[in-house]
């Protein structure tokens, strides 16, 4: 395993920094690698917002399910799919462009979603810890106030960047399922009940997979944040014709 | 700049590949780097279909595009968002789910793509050139029959892999748009018709604004294929309440 394989394995989420500010040439070069990433035709359909006010970190951390956390990171930036720059950009050449459609947005959403996933290895290589906010998709009308996103522009995702406190840098990675069921041949598999409970079967050494699954469906999957997520997207897709 | 970053900076697309097998350990280890990879609350919300049988790379390659060379690639993985197989897992339970709605199903595109990305950074470091395929999202109802994808998985990313021909490691890396237009700081920003120039000036070298982005819209944006991905999307859509 060399040694760029050995920090994607060795990567953890972090969300314990030192209050240590990251250096503004790590900061650019890790902004940086988001640009070199692979992007649909090398239209880098996204833009980055970058945190620095210390109120919107706060309000952040607020509307992304109140995780206080956020708003002590150094760095704080939300991806963002973007579909109305080059649709701008078209208008101000003279041509004709159609509307963005759904299908734009996908594309954009896959294209800032590789940029943010290059700065989570750049980081970890420098030492800095990261870790996703799922959340920020959740609250259309709040975010998209406070970030002044307009039509046509979607926080795919949102990543906190810091130094890793020493309890964070010995907290052991989470297990992963098998590859046998996340990676199927030629075709999907519906995986049936012998399957499912083998694609889960690490999480469930303690209690059964029935007291198992329905602690994790209360808790995430039929929680409230969980639904709000559905809500909002369903309001940001209503932008697309 | 350490050796991951360079790599982060190095690493571009590859379409002409040696006809030269990846070995299947090496395989092993590229797709593990995407279980690796972060996931929302660690549920890898994604199944990567890996294709190996010649008569469906043949048919891909039609299907998203009709590019060839991804029928030449010795390793071709479609990276679905997918949302039925935790539900599945609720049902089996004897949990009480709501169906996936579109808060699900972009997290688990994000999902996807991020392990996707990983596998793209692994790849290179062993020497081995991908190409993303956006097309995949397009041709809904031929590609859910070839992959058997069930409703509420949906292709988000595909991957093709192979051995770079010298060619394709000579072939210059295309140049970015400068930091300052992709970077916003605190809130989003409008670009003006200055600032639109600005951020592609470095495609406007040999011809006026004006004259590349109308080839530009023409050939990419206002093409066929461009709005079939929002057709095809749009479908997929359907499948979320």
């Amino acid at each position: 395993m060399n040694e760029i394989i050995k920090s994607l394995y060795d990567r953890k989420s972090v969300r314990v920094f030192e209050d240590r500010p990251i250096p503004a040439d790590m900061k650019k070069t890790i902004l940086e690698t988001a640009a070199q990433a692979p992007s649909a035709g090398c239209q880098q359909l996204y833009t980055i917002i970058d945190v620095t006010d210390q109120a919107i970190k706060d309000t952040l951390a607020d509307f992304c399910d109140h995780q206080p956390f956020i708003a002590k990171a150094d760095m704080v930036e939300v991806f963002c799919a973007d579909c109305k720059k080059w649709y701008d950009a078209y208008i101000e050449a003279g041509c004709s462009p159609r509307h963005p459609g759904v299908g734009d947005l996908m594309l954009a959403v896959t294209d800032a979603t590789i940029a943010a996933q290059n700065t989570v290895v750049a980081a970890e290589s420098l030492g800095i810890g990261s870790c996703y906010i799922g959340d920020i998709i959740e609250n259309q009308e709040d975010v998209a106030k406070l970030l002044h996103l307009p039509d046509y522009v979607f926080p795919a995702a949102m990543l906190v960047y810091g130094w890793p406190t020493d309890q964070q840098k010995m907290r052991k990675k989470p297990e992963r399922c098998p590859q046998e069921y996340i990676v199927h041949e030629n075709t999907y598999h519906s995986m049936d009940g012998a399957e499912l409970r083998g694609m889960l079967a690490h999480h469930c050494k303690q209690r059964s997979f029935e007291d198992w699954c329905a602690a994790f469906c209360e808790r995430k999957y039929n929680s409230d944040f969980s639904k709000e997520m559905t809500r909002s997207v369903e309001v940001y897709l209503k932008q697309y014709h």
